[in-house]
């Protein structure tokens, strides 16, 4: 397997940039708190993380140009992971979430600290303040990454500017995904759409940076483009199915959609295709927080009986069967080619 | 007066293409929500604002190199100007400040339209977070109009790598600011540190990126860097004075600073200076909500009887003889030279 002998090769390298890059931070800090705030980040960041974007971005620049210095390659590689982070810190902030990774977010490590220090009142909020000035320095961090990578001052250029737009596209997304859950109903084609903004943005970004750091042409760019747009929506698919069927690698309680009451395209599709009694039946369970694990299984049943389960499965096929088709014609080395056809492979074939 | 006829000649251009800018997104957007994301950015950066940022790095850029193209330039100069209404928003989140400009924040703007559909729980929330994204959204059309201003790569690349590293800055800026109110007692060198990070950073980033896209040399680049840095520093302590002493024109309640107990250099001193009975005095009056107009001149007295004010004066008249001789030798036009220096006047001879 190309990709795991990638992952052994090089996830300990950006890793380990990572940490020196937070640890020079956290030397020059200039107070204990100020500390906090990049040990934390640090912490945070290293807390867990498959590193698919940095390597991504690197076996695409590699793939197209093979002469490309590594060390600068994965200084640049950095950039989409920190940038990745910083969303997440934010995230967090928005949705109020106090757990990522099997440990604190950001914004209630800084809560904990005040109540610790200046007590309870106002906790939250300063909590949430300290999390967005950590997001954008992770932003920042991300740019500086890139942009001092040392690698070819044109391509950085190109890259910075396909990166800047990437984000913009996220933030974007997670407009868009605000808007949808206050508004309640969704098609299929918005969900996809919304996921493709919100969760794919910076994974097509790692490819599309990499790409244009490795001197691709338009069609190579446009391919490497359109396979991680497609394994983007594949893998999210293949992340709802886990979520209301689950698996325990996946780290969350496999009912825990369905008692979130959280819009996947599971959900969308089943209320589409299930009779008028079973759609009551899954509206009165689906976001119930107590439901029982009886009523959970009902929803699980409805789901492979009307058939969405099933178009799920098959739709994420589609578009990994889709995603693998536009690599191919990349032009990309032997290696870099089989590392994205394996990634697509085993993004749908984590186990239900 | 130079000053007066460059605001008078580019102010309209900047504004004029800031509204276009915005007016693209908000024609492009595919929601009424999201149109309301963009219009409210429109309103809010056309609300009010001298321009000095964008106007400062137009009179550098041409100062040191008068053949570039004038209209790439206000482009790349917008650049400052929605960086700086980008930190703007984040701010108003994190000190939950509802006006600004005479006008809601933009939190505000969102949390009122959650009122009005959707209801008054969490509306607080729900306008926070799309004012975090708006900030996010600023802060990437920022570095979009600098990257497609059309100016030379190498010089745009320089720039944009300033521009990062300085709105890392203001970050670490709001944060020392944010823990000094927590840890209360501050003395003037990281008052002034704060001040030149927080506030400062941004200006001085104008100048900056100004110098490199007119081709500065690095001593051109250390000379305007000076002059921005002591003339933000003399900015804000006129600020300081203004707020506690007031002018209508100034924009606010001429004692709110002494009501809101705002950390300024007057403050600091008024306490260094002070006899231990006026220390309890002021300690006693100073943030003190209800605080009655005549305990407000109490403190105001103190603060000219002991020699807080006049220091302060004396500290912005310095700062600024300092920056003015550091800009006349930065080797930039006449007209440009003379627009910082009346510039610099004026930050001081605004009226108290």
């Amino acid at each position: 397997m190309v990709l795991d002998e990638v992952k052994k090769a090089y996830r300990p390298l950006i890793e380990k940039k990572l940490e020196l890059l937070l640890d020079e931070l956290i030397t020059n800090a200039q107070s204990e708190h100020q500390r906090l705030y990049f040990s934390s980040l640090k912490e945070f960041i290293l807390r867990g993380g498959k590193r698919l974007r940095p390597l991504s971005l690197l076996m695409v620049a590699k793939g197209f140009d093979d002469s490309i210095d590594e060390d600068s390659l994965i200084n640049a590689s950095l950039s989409v992971e920190l940038l990745h982070n910083g969303t997440l810190a934010h995230d967090d902030v928005m949705d109020n979430d106090e757990l990522r990774r099997g440990g604190p977010t950001l914004w209630t490590i800084f809560k904990d600290l005040h109540k610790q220090e200046w007590g309870g009142n106002s906790a939250d909020a300063f909590g949430k303040s300290i999390a967005i000035l950590q997001g954008n320095t992770l932003t920042t961090l991300a740019f500086r990454s890139l942009l001092d990578s040392g690698l070819e001052e044109d391509n950085v250029l190109r890259a910075v500017r396909a990166l800047n737009n990437y984000y913009d596209t996220v933030n974007a997304g997670q407009l868009l995904d605000m808007l949808m859950e206050k508004q309640g109903v969704t098609g299929e084609d918005e969900y996809l759409r919304m996921v493709h903004m919100k969760t794919g943005a910076l994974f097509e970004a790692s490819l599309v940076v990499g790409a244009l750091l490795g001197n691709a042409g338009d069609e190579g760019v446009k391919r490497v483009s359109d396979y991680a747009s497609m394994m983007g929506q594949a893998f999210q698919i293949q992340d709802d199915i886990l979520g209301s069927f689950g698996s325990k690698e996946f780290g969350k309680p496999t009912d825990s959609d369905i008692r979130e009451g959280k819009r996947t395209l599971l959900v969308i599709k089943a209320f589409e295709l299930a009779s008028e009694e079973d759609r009551k039946t899954l509206a009165s369970i689906i976001g119930k927080q107590g439901a029982s694990a009886e009523e959970v299984e009902t929803v699980r049943k409805m789901m492979r009986e009307c058939g969405a389960l099933d178009y799920c499965k098959r739709k994420a096929r589609e578009l990994v069967a889709k995603a693998n088709a536009s690599i191919k014609g990349a032009g990309m080395s032997e290696d870099s080619t089989r590392f994205f056809i394996e990634l697509a492979d085993y993004s749908i074939s984590r186990s239900v």
